[in-house]
């Protein structure tokens, strides 16, 4: 199958909004199978890793048609490259950091860029302490620069890791320059309507969910 | 309703975990709403900030009882007290962080956990340039200390923020200690069996499902 760079899934291959969002979980194990050198996986063996069930798996990879084969399994180079197409891996996005403290600098130093064919081409902040800075190989430059270099480098999408306060309006300002997506970790909501693709970061929610979870445990084992 | 600490849902409030799975985001509105000082919220009301529908959150919330009166809405400070109550905010629960890099140190300084009621009583980090320091009010101890200061301060879950490499072993060595949840930022599978209740943070998910949205909406504007 050719790859062809910032080419949205095909017509030919339509996939239900809940399959894609399955699809990073496969993105990672196909990855680990890469790892370990395997070509092939059979949907129980990827089931069995992937804690879900065969026919799941089976249901959702047909989506992009059935190139499993009965007895043989599903071959892993392919089907890995399936996936990244239809995901816009390799898309050659490029991406900038928008807040220069920890969590900033945690995501840059991630492989998570990287893995998934993201160029993450600056970091801005307003710390004159920060500015120059080299962060994981990506250079620190003032908040004042942020539009500029937004245009000039054709930046697909804002990682905001600013304070919340400065969120919405830093988010408004880059729209204008060809931005077309934000990852906001600030907790602030954007309402940016059809302009461009926000996806909320929001790690309360997970923290409360692991709270709940240890919570009902200790009720069912009686402590 | 009076409140009882370390109290998981009672018997007479079942709720379905995919309504539970929506608490943490009711908890952040109600927040919101309690900051602007409204003690009470019509569903129709409460549904547009959220944007969901209204008579999805009447079947959501009539899962606590019916509290919503027509034509009165919900009582903000009931319904925020009882989602707290059922999420196990405020169980006293406490939480150590294991690695003080760039990411632990975000999530110890952002105020997810004192929002929570989660106490967060310690960082460990094998870098003796990092033990002793103070970071957001909580000190840095080094890792050969982690065992005993599980057992010792009754720790109730660990935030996982160290190299995926060790996490594994980490988890091992303090479910010895009691530690019953684990909030694990590693991206490294832990097979802790029933033992103890893991949620995993994958972060490149969300940032793939953003990559796929840009390249889709690029699709759907013709570019």
């Amino acid at each position: 199958m050719k790859y062809t760079p910032k080419k949205p899934p095909s017509p030919k291959t339509v996939v239900s909004p809940s399959v894609i969002k399955r699809l990073p979980r496969y993105f990672r194990y196909l990855r680990i199978l890469i790892r370990e050198g395997k070509s092939r996986v059979s949907s129980s063996e990827l089931a069995e890793r992937m804690n879900v069930t065969a026919s799941q798996i089976r249901q959702d990879l047909n989506c992009f048609g059935g190139f499993g084969q009965q007895g043989y399994g599903y071959n892993v180079a392919y089907l890995y490259a399936k996936i990244c197409e239809l995901l816009g891996v390799g898309a050659g996005l490029s991406a900038v950091i928008i807040g220069a403290g920890n969590l900033g600098r945690a995501i840059v130093r991630s492989s998570m860029f990287e893995k998934r064919g993201v160029d993450v081409v600056g970091i801005f902040d307003i710390n004159p302490l920060f500015v120059g800075q080299d962060v994981g190989g990506v250079k620190v430059y003032p908040m004042r620069e942020l539009k500029d270099f937004c245009e000039a480098n054709k930046v697909d999408l804002a990682v905001l890791t600013l304070p919340k306060e400065a969120a919405a309006e830093t988010a408004a300002e880059i729209l204008a320059c060809g931005v077309k997506g934000f990852w906001n970790f600030t907790g602030q909501e954007l309402s940016l309507g059809e302009a461009a693709v926000v996806e909320n970061v929001h790690l309360g929610d997970s923290l409360m969910t692991l709270c709940y979870r240890i919570c009902s445990e200790e009720e069912q084992h009686g402590n």
